[in-house]
């Protein structure tokens, strides 16, 4: 039987290509699941998780929660405001309370890099990171190369342009090993003050110039501007980003060939794309959104069958 | 077989009277379900509903989600302050998002009138009102008129005083709407400058005499004084208030006959209505609260039952 | 068959010997189940509970919540920040609202002492006491004592001091009842400002030497610093409180012989006691957080079946 390499979805610097295609298989059959009038699977039934999530979250804390529900585990939220955090308590002695409770995984959202890794070296239960400040965001990666592969057929050699903010993202960061692990070509393309000196070294194109990027691509993953997580000084003002690297139809419309636009949510409209980009036939946003729940079914499915034997 | 004539619960404005009499007669079968041992039935295993609270609400909320529970539905919760919205994200996005996870159906809560409205033209599931701005409520307006027919037998033929607020209140218009439908006779009764003008042209008697109305009407729905909802200019001081349209046991009783007294909570004990008189045999509050999670598990039913179509 | 002598837990205080034995066993049972990979039983399906928590709280939320759904109960949960006593509604009036929707049991933490005892004389369902400011948390107490019992094979006999904050502590006070009910021998430990009189008319002894009181004892139970609930003027300063009265490694194996350790949680670590202790063998403070999931099915489980009849 074939089964994840790691106990961990800590980041996708730790899987291999097998782990990917093993999920991806595993998520098309939740896909299948989850657009049947019973959407629900009894596969769970027997593992609690805990959703512990230090930093606010709407859509990626409500696609655990259906991918959860769908396959019938006991959930229990946890969010950092109502959180003995508050209380002085360490992020262990947190996290082993709630596993002494018999939780058998654990969805953590955090705001410092590497807490999931930490964590994982000192509590007994399977973690998934659901992403840790600027560092990674698996399953946002995952999702984003399973619809790549769902629209194109397979990713390898696919071209792919992530356009924004790469020096704060944590999707760009898990983007660019997903995709290289699956053999696609990878550009990042924004501010130079926003593209951190070690992308070249990962071995991924830099491009200043959107035009030429777009016109390069297969696909343009479009980066959400995030002001809150954002050195201000590193950074135009949004009006100037939306010039330099904002996508109107009539940009996509005078390309040499028609690409693909993605984008994690949420968008800002008129922002990093116009809406009727947003709404064009080109734009796959919610085929990634549907596709998250299944890719996340996957990696829950998956970690616990390790968990069982 | 009988079935609504809408896709969605927007308002009582959009419903016939055939509508309210089949919801009132699914909310008698319900009713039933809720007072056995076992309250649940499983007529929803396949249906996921996201309630969306863009405003706080406690009772509104939790007999929503008893009602959901209570037909199997699966449930995901979302509210305002843990949402995307203070990302920038439009609304037709957040709900487009939530959809893309396959959710069928989105009770709202929404400050603006006409959210509902705008969100069913655009977005592709069946939406409930809980409660737009001023201008709508429409379960809180089945659940009034219901609890008028448990109590009479019929609704028709009916005097309904609402005594309050009218002006910034959707229960007055929704109560309005659907005691109108069903044949009742309805008068409004507040300060002048919180009646509306337009109140006359839908054929409601307006009297600024509290006992006057009281000894017309068969039925006093007491709205709640909502100051936080209020224009200060409006609106006398909270004692004025009260010695002109509050109702203590002294008034009720030195009245030509026995009226009852609803009123949709939270009760201002001293304000709109004394103690004595919300404890009293007169008041039908709790049976209000009680039929309100019948009465949503009607709707739902019933719309869920155009999905499945 | 068995049954408990109280239709509600509001305190240790209203329970009596055969009440807690009758709850032990169940839990040991409870205990069982939990430790099994379904770790649900269908027992209370025809259950609703409300959980209201009037005050933040983490672990204990928690571990009722899991406790209601282990037992296949419908939760609902209400928390203060959402709620309509922000409104000016009575907490009667809440309570009677909820339990209107069919609800039929509450489980509340509430900052008023006696909170519990009033709502149980005024509402028609079975309360149980999640905390009532510095008055009682009786299942804390009762997995203290349950866990004692795992530890030792009995509580009558053994030696237990309570260090820390004894005049604010809810924790502290239902320890004593119960103890005392078990036959255990009772010390509190503590700056003199914080014992409060009567401590010794309930039979308790009272040591402000730490040394002493560890030297004398088999479980040493030390009590959270809560500056949250302190006025400022009892107390010394943290690093004082420290100074005398936490426990670190050398002063654990400076005693005649070696004790068991106990914390309700959230602990501050360096305060009450050093990491190397709240990590020894010593320490059975996760014990205490998996027994109270047991402890809290038992309770509930045992109230339930007197609704029912």
């Amino acid at each position: 039987m074939s089964e994840l390499s790691v106990n961990h979805l800590l980041g996708i610097k730790y899987l291999n290509k097998q782990d990917i295609q093993l999920i991806f298989e595993t998520a098309d059959h939740f896909k299948e699941v989850i657009n049947r009038p019973i959407k629900k699977v009894p596969s769970l039934r027997d593992i609690t998780i805990a959703n512990l999530f230090f930093e606010n979250s709407t859509r990626t804390k409500l696609s655990f929660e259906l991918a959860e529900k769908r396959l019938s585990a006991d959930v229990i939220n946890f969010s950092a405001s109502q959180s003995s955090v508050k209380k002085g308590e360490t992020l262990i002695d947190t996290v082993n309370n709630i596993l002494s409770m018999k939780v058998d995984m654990v969805v953590m959202r955090h705001p410092n890099p590497g807490a999931g890794i930490f964590l994982s070296k000192h509590v007994n239960a399977s973690i998934i990171n659901a992403g840790d400040g600027a560092h990674e965001h698996p399953t946002q990666a995952l999702l984003d190369s399973y619809s790549i592969r769902e629209k194109f057929g397979e990713v390898k050699g696919k071209k792919v342009v992530i356009v924004g903010d790469i020096l704060h993202s944590r999707v760009a960061l898990s983007n660019i090993f997903a995709l290289q692990l699956l053999g696609a070509k990878v550009m990042v393309c924004g501010p130079k003050t926003l593209i951190p000196k070690y992308i070249t070294d990962l071995g991924v194109q830099v491009e200043t110039d959107l035009r030429k990027a777009l016109n390069w691509c297969d696909v343009a993953n479009m980066l959400r501007v995030q002001n809150e997580r954002m050195d201000i000084s590193y950074f135009p003002t949004t009006r100037e980003y939306t010039q330099q690297f904002g996508v109107d139809k009539a940009l996509l419309d005078s390309l040499d060939k028609e690409i693909t636009i993605m984008h994690p949510g949420p968008i800002n409209r008129g922002v990093e794309i116009t809406s009727d980009v947003a709404d064009s036939k080109q734009a796959i946003i919610l085929d990634q959104v549907q596709n998250g729940v299944a890719i996340r079914m996957a990696v829950i499915y998956l970690l616990a069958s390790k968990i069982k034997q």
